[in-house]
């Protein structure tokens, strides 16, 4: 498949996702209007949604259908989302926005910025425990839940963002840095590609362990990505220009790009459209952020 | 029962909670273990439990073990602690602690509080999931987790700190001040006494209904029970003494208080543990923190 049926499948998908999310969201002329209308702003039209690309991409190699997982992406959405908004405080990276694009709580303040965070964070656990477009089993759904919530927790996603700032000013080696970030981006990547194999019942356990490898390899490829596009680190933050040089950083990119597509082997042909997403996220695709 | 066996009972549904938070808290020697440490600290030894003991009180109505819900009851008090260190914060009510206890972002700092609040709210949610000390199948634990979710999502919990924080400086009516404590403080203690039904499977519909209403009234109760006990109101902050006078207050408080025990009256002889607990939270008991 070529590279331009996956751009336009991506296109597709972030339509979907889109729309999706649009229904999900409270409503901005319900009170408090001021917290609905910036959880709308911090969801909506903003972010390159990779997280959702690799779950749909995911569901189908394992032969689903998008509505099957339409609700699980959501959910992931709304997490990361949230994740952005908390990562943005002056308290942690002290974001106030890029690209004419205002972090919350630049465009409106810190106490909502807070609360934005927190509410978007049980919207994606109400998503996956009740919404009624996710044809899932009860054993499913509960399955989904566990997954997020312990990628995102103080084992993964929020254990990542401590140790980023534990780590500040201090010297990483290259396997310290990968350990962080296999929390900090990894941990949502992984349970990405693990949620829409959770929806398809009919996939091996071992095809959990090989997407589970693939995400892990194409998180880190993405983050040097990202890292060799930033005009220059953040200070004292860690990092790989921090720790090798760019030529090094290219090979480990290339590979891990390798490794991920390695995994994919024991999904045989039917991966193809997950293998055209990785190379598209790493060539023409957005830069992920990194959280 | 005598209020002295109340007193009892808390004190042993107390020191139960204790254990099974400590066992559920990441271990502060792992990392990142300022994280974890801060975690701790904000949930072990802390705070008047009041969530989990109506719980508990509710699930020995419906005929019960404790633990049957001990598992529901560490979900909830870990909500409680994330919204209590988030709505702390400088940016929402800047309050860096009392009775010699410091406020997270006083005792670490407030980027940590940002990530201790967060994984506890996932911690939560990651209990109710999976937690094996919780004997529900998978259809009752998504049930908990859609309760939770939606009582401190935007539509509750969250969504009354948004209203509280937007009408600050606005003089309500009682109508209006007792609409956002109902989502402010009145949706957890309402998801505490209905987790607690969900876990029992033979209660009817209609008990829910009961302990719904008596759980509302009771919030409200405490709530301004806590008001009267205060210093002073804060500035600008809605607050009972800012719309009704202290003879007023106590008025309510009573008719408050009737309203919770008429509200258990379909519970019959059962429902007395929980008329005790009642009695004791509004008499003898702590004054309930507004979140």
């Amino acid at each position: 498949m070529s590279d331009g049926a996956c751009a336009g499948r991506v296109q597709a998908w972030r339509t979907r996702l889109e729309q999706a999310l649009t229904q999900r969201l409270p409503d901005s002329d319900a009170e408090p209007t001021r917290l609905h209308a910036a959880m709308r702003y911090c969801v909506l039209n903003v972010g390159e949604r990779v997280h959702p690309l690799l779950l749909f991409g995911t569901a189908r190699a394992l032969g689903l259908a998008e509505a099957q997982v339409e609700a699980a992406a959501c959910a992931l959405e709304l997490i990361h989302a949230y994740s952005r908004v908390h990562d943005d405080l002056p308290a942690l990276e002290d974001d106030a926005g890029a690209d004419g694009r205002a972090a919350c709580h630049a465009a409106y303040d810190e106490g909502t910025a807070v609360l934005v965070g927190d509410a978007l964070q049980s919207l994606a656990f109400q998503v996956l425990a009740g919404d009624e477009a996710l044809p899932a089993s009860a054993d499913i759904r509960l399955r989904l839940i566990a997954l997020l919530a312990e990628a995102i927790g103080a084992g993964g996603l929020t254990g990542g963002q401590a140790l980023d700032v534990e780590a500040h000013g201090r010297q990483l080696t290259v396997a310290e840095l990968e350990a962080l970030y296999s929390r900090r981006t990894g941990a949502l990547l992984r349970a990405s590609v693990l949620m829409a194999a959770e929806c398809a019942p009919q996939a091996a356990a071992r095809l959990h362990q090989s997407l589970g490898e693939f995400a892990t390899a194409l998180a880190l490829a993405l983050q040097i990505r990202r890292q060799l596009h930033m005009a220059r680190a953040a200070e004292g933050r860690p990092s790989y220009p921090r720790v090798i040089a760019p030529e090094a950083m290219r090979q480990r990119l290339d590979r891990l790009y390798a490794q991920s597509l390695e995994a994919l082997q024991p999904l045989g042909a039917a991966a193809e459209p997950l293998r055209d997403l990785a190379r598209w996220l790493l060539a023409d695709g957005p830069a992920a952020r990194p959280s």
